[in-house]
């Protein structure tokens, strides 16, 4: 048995790795931290029936574990990152802290990198793309939620070539997107029956993914060029991505499917939809899928929808995948399609 | 036109106030407050478009202003009732500071009253009950919400003394009773998909304005023993209440529903569905309803089900008819049936 | 008061139509048709305690009325329109049937138009664009939800001929749009914590009232050219569409804001968001408003986000302010901003 | 592995058996059934990216297969299940046909039944009262969703002669519970933001299994008597019972903590909360767990809340602890705590 620790249990996404990694028959939950609620244990700020103590995060002792998971904010996780690493064990960031270049993050978070050589050691974790550095890695920058829902809904059609760079993506996500601190706009009577779109235009951090990856695939002298526009919606979990690209020369509707086919035909946790079907939420909650489907408007412009559930996909899923790739477990181990 | 303003307008009930003493034909909204977000224009921290400035309360002058309603907690209400009050104003209190004798007041509050002298002023605001001292009255108490959907619901029978002692009461609130300072229970998140039960029991401090009302209407020498579930419900707004109860005495199934409409057939806000039906939140959603239904179980055993909107007839609503009956305005004006 | 009917009462559109027309106070509602539930009560039907009589169409007697409301679906309405006018009335058709030429209307509907001669009578009610033309109108063909909002969205653009033709619309819209006739799509489980695209690309019908009045405003030679996606989503009221033009020659940004401010300044019904802020749809429920938001992404790409509830501005509040046009009442009555 | 089959697939309890199965270490799904949709795949019907045939039942061979679900209405299931007992199946009923005795039945159902002697082989299959039965049991009667939630929260106190006679059950319940079959009721709109008791008293259904196991458990002499409230609740799963009981004799509160965790103590699906816990739906969503909190009022009230997921406990999930009880497999096998 692989034994895990989970640093900052409490919000989402370390709840969701609880769930996921609860029933992974290779793997042994070794320890839970949570600053704000050190001392108690998880039954005591979760409705959960399973339960573990919560401890802070420099009182947890890593000698033997291997696989440590990181459920932190962006620049609160870097530290932990570098103490893991050095202890040995294999880190999955599921922060934004590693997924960037120093100068891109600086941009984007406003902070300098701390770990800069660290950060030269981190793969980016979208195992669709990057499955083979993955493998063996010992510091795997999880993908953010967004940029999973969009980068799996265009790489095969960036690294084709085939794009034009005007990308349009209007995504909504579930509430659980936000984090589990209280704030205004994640107040249940506030978000409840109504739809807020937020940071539209180019001004969400996540753009910053999309560029990099769709922008590594992309025909060398390109780049693509993202208008992203995020809503929050009233459901617990989900993302939908209802993307608008144009082809950069005009293809019958076969050639697309047939990429999408080549491209993702053996990949455990990407589906593509028949013609004539567009993703919805309910495809993939609860699943580590994400759901494609390929909607042409005329012979050059496409409307691509793409379902993951935010918290499976787009992040804990995900990472139990990342972890699974890179201790070399079977990939789909403790993860539903 | 009444000019009226209003304490702690940033809220739940300050923004239903809002709204409907907007299209009250004989009011003007001359200012409201936020200690929180004074400078601010209203617009700023409500998506809404009809705007008005946020005032400190302390820099309110209240000369000619006649009607003043104070959306703040209990305990933080009491202060500023009195300086409204002194002032000359009609005051419309909607926290739980001066429903209850003091003595009843520290014992579920846990604080000592300030103001005995004017406590002795207020009327208690239902207004089905106590219409006649509501006329005229400078200060008001507005009821609480859970008993406001009691008490008109058993009130006929407490009153006709048809009632055994033991009353349970199981009551399903929306999320807006819990207010709108963001806390992890009512998180989008944890209140959405769930149903929670909260301070079940004897625990809840509105089973002391239920005792008060019921046994004020009840047959000298007894008075109710009241068991009281409440649970947070995953909508915006309603309260809905299950209560079941015992006769004294074997009754036919007519006389009951005689005696409600004996009660309550000429008041404008409350209605006693036919035999057969229960009440449901949507009867009474944005109006300023209750909706009684009276459903037999045997010869002395009945469920009665009773369904407000918490934020009209549980609060602001209730606190709009109170201030058309003590200025002797059509009770009706600005309010929906 | 003016007499008025509405076929069709048990859909969302005729009960929304019954809440707003209560509380109107130039009116009276004389009957009430449902060819389902006619001999029934509506309080039979649906959870209301304001109760009335639901008649057949064919055994209503139309003599003083003045007001007709038709809440039928396309094709089955034509019919009805056709009696109601020849018998003098003043005809408000929620239905699509009178809305498009009739080659268009065949088109997009699939259904030869029976009544060519009326069609000719019949005038768009979108009251900021055709306004004069409502007046005195006695056949109003109100408008659908999504056009609305994208509509008035978009018109002052149109209008001045900035846009370029690409218009990319994604619209949200609550169940009650669906209608309330029960299906596997609109049932609760399948529609809440979901979010379901469906008819994208060029698909909807909607798509020919957008082309219609956009164009209507579009400089002579252009036209639009839009894609349309819109989204099923889990509330029960509102429709956000999120629409992403391009200008077709770099402006400023206070241009653009002057424009909208120019053409919507003294609307009662529209309002224009501060720079910075994004529609939502709490912005807009219940009301019978149109909030826009203005996000500039570059000196030509904007996104433009439009919100209305879709049974008020988009349907029966639409319906009702047209009729206060045609008859020369107040704009605003029984209306909330 | 075992071959199983599964009738009438596509309604929730079969979908949810779907979910199940397909994680179960010991189970083959050999295929589905469903009469409405015979001939086309579940993804046409449901959004799954998982696929399988859908069948008419009347064209399944039965040979070879060792268990078969039964997921149809009351009444319709019987003749199903005879076919499949008399082919040597393991026989899983999900429906109200066996669970009752024939004059039960006929009582509450109001029809005869068909196969008396069937009937005598039934086992009612709640596994923590009657787990001795079910071993190597050929028909299980799989219990209804809210008895089940009714029942393993009292069955300690029915065992031990603690309880008087008067029991209250307010239950709440997600509308996966009301079926997959459109109707007005479960349409969004109409569950969406409400709360609506229905066949409240002594009217419902699943008042029979309520009184059938505690009377079974009951001292002799003696039989409880059930008041029953159930409500339809606006989340997809969960039911959450509040129950109001009254004890025989006044009892300390350890001695009934001591008498739950006594019963429960070594039961892999059941978890009695620490005193001064309630259940909440959000402590059983999506596994097999029935989660009891225990609450007392005085020295003999108490109220017992008790949660489980309609879908899992309550239905799909038990009928898998109870095929593998009844075949010896692992209990938790493919079920979640």
């Amino acid at each position: 048995m692989v034994r895990v620790g989970i640093v900052g249990a409490t919000g989402y996404t370390g709840l969701e790795l609880i769930r996921l990694l609860r029933r992974h028959p290779h793997v042994e939950i070794a320890w839970l931290t949570s600053e704000t609620h050190a001392g108690k244990t998880l039954s005591q700020v979760y409705p959960t029936t399973w339960d573990a103590p919560l401890q802070p995060w420099d009182e947890v002792t890593l000698a033997g574990d291997e696989v440590v998971f990181l459920c932190l904010p962006h620049g609160a996780s870097a530290d932990a990152v570098a103490r893991a690493y050095q202890a040995g064990c294999t880190v999955v960031d599921l922060s934004a802290d590693f997924r960037l270049p120093a100068s891109v993050y600086q941009r984007w978070y406003g902070l300098q990198h701390k770990y800069p050589d660290l950060l030269a050691q981190a793969v980016y974790g979208l195992p669709e793309v990057y499955r083979e550095r993955i493998r063996g890695a010992r510091l795997i920058a999880n993908p953010g939620c967004y940029p999973t829902s969009v980068n799996l809904a265009l790489y095969p059609l960036a690294r084709a070539g085939w794009l034009s760079p005007d990308i349009i993506v209007d995504s909504k996500s579930g509430v659980s997107g936000a984090g589990r601190k209280p704030k205004l706009t994640t107040h249940f009577v506030e978000a409840n029956e109504n739809l807020s779109p937020y940071n539209i235009g180019y001004a969400h951090r996540h753009i910053a993914e999309m560029e990099q990856v769709l922008g590594d695939a992309w025909p060398e002298g390109g780049h693509p060029d993202v208008i992203f526009a995020p809503h929050l919606l009233p459901v617990n979990r989900g993302i939908l991505s209802t993307i608008y690209i144009r082809l950069n020369h005009p293809r019958p509707p076969e050639d697309v499917y047939a990429l999408y086919q080549s491209t993702y035909g053996d990949e455990p946790f990407v589906r593509v939809l028949p013609p004539g079907q567009a993703a919805t939420l309910r495809h993939t909650q609860y699943t580590n899928l994400c759901v494609i489907g390929l909607t042409p408007v005329d012979e050059r412009r496409w409307i691509v929808t793409s379902s993951i559930d935010n918290l499976v996909k787009g992040a804990s899923g995900q990472a139990v995948q990342n972890m699974n790739i890179a201790l070399d477990l079977p990939e789909t181990a403790g993860l539903e399609e």
